[in-house]
C-alpha cells in the first residue's frame, strides 16, 4: 500500500466489491493511480481509519465509497477528512436500494457526500466523477475526458445509426 | 460527568434535544441515572468516542441515540461498543422520516441497533425498553415497570370510561 | 418445553422459519439456551398467548419475533409481557418489505419492539442484540460478544489483505 | 353498555376518537345502533378482549376499528373473532399514513380486515359498509341507502349546476 | 349465467385469474355459489355493467373484485351498487403492488371498497371477508366459519409441534 | 351547455376545483372554447357520462380530468372515449399525491390517460398540452403557443437579469 | 431519414428499444408513418437536437420518449419543441420505475409531458394517444381507433365467455 | 458578468433563489468568487446553455444547480460540460422531496451529477463541496476548510457542553 495514489476506493464488504470494480476499470482507463479496499464503518470502525489515514498518506484526492443498506461507510469517512467523497449505493434484496439512497444522499450541513446513482451506473460516475475533479488540474486529462465524453455520444449515434439501417434492410427484405 | 449512570442519551444535533428529552422524562421517572450529549458521528466523531468511553467509564449499560436524515449516529456508536444501542429516528423537513428510520434500521449483521418508531413516541418507548432491558436483573424495576405497564392499560380504560359517561349525558340531556 | 431457555424466538409462520434459524445459529455459537417457536398473533392468538406465558415459565427474559406483512407479532408479544422483544421483519413477494418493517417499528408510546433490518441480517442482529442484553450480567458472555466482534472485524480485515495480494498477483502475472 | 348494538367502533387512542366520530355521524344517520370504546390492543390488550367480548355479547354483527401507526387494533380484533372487521388507517405526524395502511391491510391469509382510505373519508367509509352488509338482510335499510347514494350523486349535480350558473353569471355581469 | 349466486367475482383481466381462483376455492369450500367473470373497467366498461346487473339479478351478495395498476374495477363497481364491494390488489411488474393498492384503498367518502392484502393472500382474504358477511344471517356458515378459523389455528399448533419433536429428534439423534 | 367547446375540463368534486382553474386560466389566455364542471367517477357515474356526451356533442376534442386519492375520473373518461384525456393528480392531506399518482399514470394498455405533475402545476400543464394538440390543425394558435413559450423563458431570463442588477446594486451599496 | 412521419419515437438507450417497440408496433398497425431513434438527453445532447430537428423538418406532429432512471428525455424534448410529448417510464433494476415515472411526470408549468404508465403498458399507451391526437384531424382514424377499443372490448369479453364455457365443461364432465 | 469565477450557481426558478442562497453564504465566507442565475433546463434552455458558456468563459470550474420536481437541471448541465456538477434537491409541496432527489441522483453511466440531501442542508453541502474540490490545489484553502470542519465540531462540543452545565444548574437550582 506504499505505491502513490490519487483515488481511494474503498468497499462496504467483499458482496459490494464487484459493484465497486466498475469504478476502478474507469479509472483503469483514464490511468488515474489509485487503491481499493474492504472497509466496514459499522465491523471495523478502526480499519477504517487506517485505510483512510493509509490513503491520504499516499497521495489520495479523493475517496469513493460504495455500500447497501444503512451505508453509513461513505458519510463515516467524509467525517474525517475534508477531502471530496463520493457515495455509491448498493441496492440489496429489499427496498430496491431506497435505503443505501437515503443514508448515503441525506447528509446534515458541512459534511457533504457527493451521492451517486444506484448501483453499477453509480459506481462508473463515481470514477467518472472523480476524474472530473481531477481534471480540473491536469490538462491532458481534460482532454481525455472530453474524448470520453465524445465517444459515449458517438456511441449512442453509431447505435442510432445501426437501427436506421436495420430498419431499411427490414424494410427492403 | 463523573457521576454513575446506567444509561448514555446521546442526541445528533440540539435540534433532536426536544424529541431525546422524551426519554429524559420516562428515566428520570423510573429513577435510572442517565446522562444525555450532544455528538455528532459526522461533525465531531472524536468528540463521540469521548461521549462513548466518558459513558462507559461512568458505567453506562445502555446507549440511546436519537437522530434524523442520514441518521449514522446509532449505528457509528454500535461500531464501537458491545453494550446494546438504541435508536430513535427523528423526522425532519423532509421524507417524513422514511430517511432517517431505514438508515437506522438495515443495519448489517453482526452489528444491531434497537431501532424504535419515529420521533417522540421512539424516544419515549427508547426509555422503556432501557428499563426493560435494566429490569432484567432489578427485581424493584420490575415491579415498577409492570406498574408502569398497568397504569398505561388503566389509562386508556379510564379514558373509554369517560367516552361512556358522555355519552351517556349527552343522552340524557 | 419444560428446559430452562433464555430467549424465546417466535416466528410467525413455517415460511418465516429459515429466516429465524440464522438467529438460532446464533444463539448456539454464543451457547444461549433457547427455545423456537411458530404462533401467528393473528391466526392462533391463543397458542401465542401459551407460547409467552410457558416461555417465560421456562424462564425467557428475551423474545425474538420474525414475521412478515402486517407483521403483528412483536408488537402482539410487546404487549403481554414486560420483558425487551425484539422484531425481524421478513421482506415477502410484495412491497419489498416496507410493509412489516413499519408495522414493526412504529410502536404506540410505551410499549417498544427493538426492530432490526429486514431478513436474515435483521434475524441474526436480533440474536446479536439478545447476546448483548444477557451479557450485560455475565462476564464471560460479555468476553465471548468482543472476541465475535473482534473476529468480524478480523474477517473484513483478512478480506480486504486477501484482495491487495489477488491485485498484486494479477500485476505480477 | 347493556344496551343492543350492532356495529362496534373501536379507536386506538383518544387522539383518533374524532376520526372515528366521522363513522358515528354516519351510523346516526342510519339509525344503526351502535357502541364507541377506546381500546389499544399494544397498551391495553385485557380491555380489548373485554370489549370485543361485549360488543358480541350486546349483538354487535360488524366491527369498526381506527388505528394509527403500527395500527395492530383491527388485526387484533380480527384475531379474536369472525365477524367482518373494518380498519381505518388514521395519519399521524409521520410517513403520512403509509405505515397504518399498510400493516392494517397486508394480513395473512385467512384473517382479512376491510381496510377503508386513510382518515376521516376511511371512517365515513367504514360505516358506510357497515350499513351496506346490514343492508342484505334488511329492506328499508336498503332503501335509505340508495337514498343516501342517490342524494351523494345529486350533491355532486348541484354543485355542478352552481358552477354553471355562476360562469353564466359572470359572463353576463 | 342463470344460476343463482352469492358472491361474484370479478378480474380486470385473464392475468388476474390465478389470483381470483385462490377466492374461488375458499367459496367453494364453504359451498358459497358464486360466479366468476372477466371485466375491464378501462377497456370494456358497458361488459363490465352488464356482469354488475346480471349478478345481481342472479342474487349477488357481495361483489369480489382483483385488478392491478391503477385498478379502477372495485371502484367502479362500488360506484354502481349498494352491494359491498371487496378490492383485491394484484402486484405487477413494476411498483410492487403499492400503485393498486392506493388507487383501491383511497376510495373517497361514501363509496368504500373494502381493500384486503396483495396478491393471493388477499385473495383468500376476500372470499373469507365474503363468508363472514354471509354467515351473519347463516348460523350453519357460522358454524363452519369457525371450525375454518379453528383449524388454521390448529394447523400453526401442529407446525408449532413438528417441529418441536424435530429438534428433539435431531437432538436425541 | 350548448355552445360551442373544444375542450372539456371535469373536476372531481369542488375541492378540485381551485386547481382546476389554473387549466381554465390557459385556455382563457389561449381563447379555447372550453366547459367546466364537476362530475366524480364513484359518487355520480351516471352524471360523469351524461358530462362527457355533452361535451362531445357540444364538439369536445379533449378533456382534462383533475382528482384526487383513488383518481379514477380521468380513466373513467378515457374508457368511454376515443379522445384524448389529459389527468391531473391532486395531492389530498395524506399520502403527498403520491396515490392518485399512480392511480392516474398507471393504466393498462388501449386506455392512455395523458398524467401531468401533481397540483396545479399540473392543471395549467394539462391546458397547455390541449392547446399544443389544438395547436396541430391551427397555424394561428401554434404562432401564440411559440410565443407563450418564448415569453416563459424570458420572464426566467428577465429574473436572472434582475438578481444580476440586484447583486452588483448590493455589491455598490 | 428524408421519408414523411408523423409521430418521432425517441428511445433513451439501445436497452430501452424493445420497450419502445411496442409502440411501433401500434403505430404499424395504424399506419402511421413514424421514425424511431436511439438519442441520449445526458449523453448525446447535440444528437437528441439533430434528431427533434429532423424529426420536425420531416413532418412530425407528436414525440414519444422512452427513458429510464433519471429520465430527462422526454422533458429535454419537451424543452424544445411546441409539439406534444408523450413520456414512457422504463422500469430498471433499482427503485422499480419510481425514479423515472416522478422524472418524467413531475414537470415544471409550461412543459407538459403527457406521462404514460411504466414499461411496456406505457409503451402501447403512447402510441394509442398519438393516434388518437391524429384522429381529431383524420375521420378514416377515428374510425379505426373506435374499432381498436371495440376490438379491446370484445377480446375481454370473449375471455369471459371462454371461461364460462370452461367452467361449464368442468362441472359436466 | 465579466468577473473571474470559480463557481457557477444555477437555481431552476426564483422560488429556488432562497435555497441556492445557502450555497452563496459558504461560499463567500471561503471567499470563492462565484455567479449566481436563475436558469430553467425546461423553460430556458438556449438561456440555460448561454449560462453555462458565460460561466465556463469566467473561469467556472465547478457548477452547483439547484432545482425541484422533475429537476432536470443538473443533469442537463452535465450533459454539456466536463467540469463537475452537483446537484441539490429542493422540496416543493408535494412528494416531500423525493421526486427531485431521484431525478438528480439517478443519473446514467458516464454523466454523474454530485447530489446532495434536500433542501438548505444541501444548498451548504454543495458549497462546502465545492469548497473541498477547488481546495485540492490550494494548500490557503485547505486549511481554511479544516478550520471550518473545526469550527463545526466545536460547536457541537460547546452546545453539548452548555446542556452539561444547564443541566447542573438545574439540579443545583
Amino acid at each position: 500500500m506504499k505505491e502513490k495514489i490519487l483515488v481511494s476506493i474503498i468497499a462496504g464488504s467483499d458482496s459490494d466489491l464487484e459493484t465497486a470494480n466498475e469504478a476502478v476499470k474507469i479509472l483503469k482507463f483514464f490511468s488515474i493511480p489509485h487503491s481499493i479496499n474492504i472497509a466496514s464503518a459499522h465491523r471495523s470502525a478502526k480499519h477504517l481509519e487506517n485505510c483512510i489515514s493509509n490513503a491520504v498518506e499516499n497521495g489520495a484526492q479523493i475517496f469513493i465509497a460504495a455500500a447497501g443498506m444503512s451505508a453509513a461507510l461513505p458519510g463515516a469517512i467524509a467525517a474525517q477528512t475534508i477531502l471530496p467523497v463520493i457515495g455509491v449505493p448498493i441496492a440489496g434484496q429489499s427496498l430496491a436500494g431506497l435505503d443505501c439512497l437515503l443514508s448515503i444522499s441525506q447528509m446534515p450541513k458541512g459534511v457533504p457526500v457527493a451521492t451517486m446513482s444506484i448501483g453499477k451506473a453509480g459506481a462508473v460516475n463515481a470514477a467518472v466523477l472523480a476524474v472530473q475533479i481531477l481534471a480540473l488540474s491536469d490538462a491532458a486529462l481534460r482532454e481525455k475526458l472530453a474524448a470520453y465524453k465524445k465517444s459515449a455520444a458517438d456511441e449512442v449515434i453509431s447505435k442510432d445509426l445501426k437501427i436506421q439501417i436495420d430498419k431499411t434492410g427490414i424494410a427492403d427484405g
